[in-house]
């Protein structure tokens, strides 16, 4: 019982801060959503932050689990690499909650929502500095820095998923792993 | 006569957009900070988009001109990208005008203030493709699509001298001339 509404709380909690952002949602408002009385919320967190933090670990951990699923051990880093990197920006454009907290911080700058969008990224590149870690250990890349390169493949998707499209020619997924490829992966010096 | 006349209109409209930005300056401030009447300003320029796309179009020659005082002919391909983009990037973030429009893009998004700003990035996409063509045709690097070889350069430049210092300790020129030679101009790939 105790369980199952806990569960209803954070349910009512995603659907109001995906609707309304993080700010504009009140413990009312879950209350009201979840059919509970607002006392009833307070046994089981202390306040909406708690609440919040709760339901972004909880995003966090289905990322990873998406990026997780797509990792076939023993396949090339940069292919590894690709498939998870899309899998978790395809997740953070299409997510409802994603998509209300991206627009909050753009348009109110709520510090609570930019920490958790930092964690998301945050998490973003632990996953791939891991991949790097392993692939340096197998011999599959130069030994570098793995926070760097991690922040660079990061950076880089980003820019050619989301931003290079603003006004040219979207680039396929095939067009994207290709590109990292041959300008990042191999690179371009002859000399 | 005409010609002072015109470059004070020019100076004091450069004044006023920097100050208050593309939608918040008008006709009559610029006419009181030049010290003409608003009819005069018509007879040299036919709006404020023509007066603004005439600054504008030389706040980009300004920039491109530093660009290419720091390139030498003869030295490494990435060498001169190097200087030029940091000289470039200086330019865009120290620039009086250039810091108005961004922040006025930012919280106001006019749309003419966005054109302008994909200009100014345009132009140093065109100064950096220039350069990769030249590095073709002198065998310094593989052949490539120099659009998307400058676009990736701008990015991760963009990137480890702006964001990267968010949440992280700021990196040297030198440690980013670095990182481009290490993780991105000679690749990182083993196999």
């Amino acid at each position: 019982m105790a369980v199952n509404r806990r569960q209803d709380i954070l349910n009512a909690a995603t659907q109001s801060f995906s609707l309304f952002g993080y700010k504009a949602t009140t413990m009312d408002q879950v209350a009201k959503l979840a059919s509970v009385g607002k006392g009833t919320i307070y046994t089981f967190f202390a306040n909406k932050e708690e609440l919040f933090n709760e339901i972004i670990t909880k995003l966090i951990a289905d990322m990873q689990q998406k990026a997780t699923g797509v990792i076939v051990p023993g396949e090339k880093f940069q292919d590894n690499v690709h498939h998870a990197l899309v899998e978790m920006l395809d997740f953070r454009r299409d997510h409802q909650l994603m998509i209300k907290l991206i627009q909050e911080q753009r348009d109110i700058g709520t510090p609570i929502v930019n920490n958790v969008l930092d964690k998301v990224e945050e998490s973003i590149l632990t996953f791939i500095r891991d991949k790097i870690e392993i692939a340096i250990q197998r011999g599959e890349i130069k030994k570098c820095d793995p926070d760097i390169f991690a922040y660079i493949i990061l950076v880089t998707y980003i820019s050619l998923i989301f931003d290079w499209e603003k006004s040219r020619e979207p680039l396929s997924k095939e067009e994207i792993a290709e590109i990292f490829q041959t300008y990042i992966f191999n690179g371009l010096s002859l000399r």
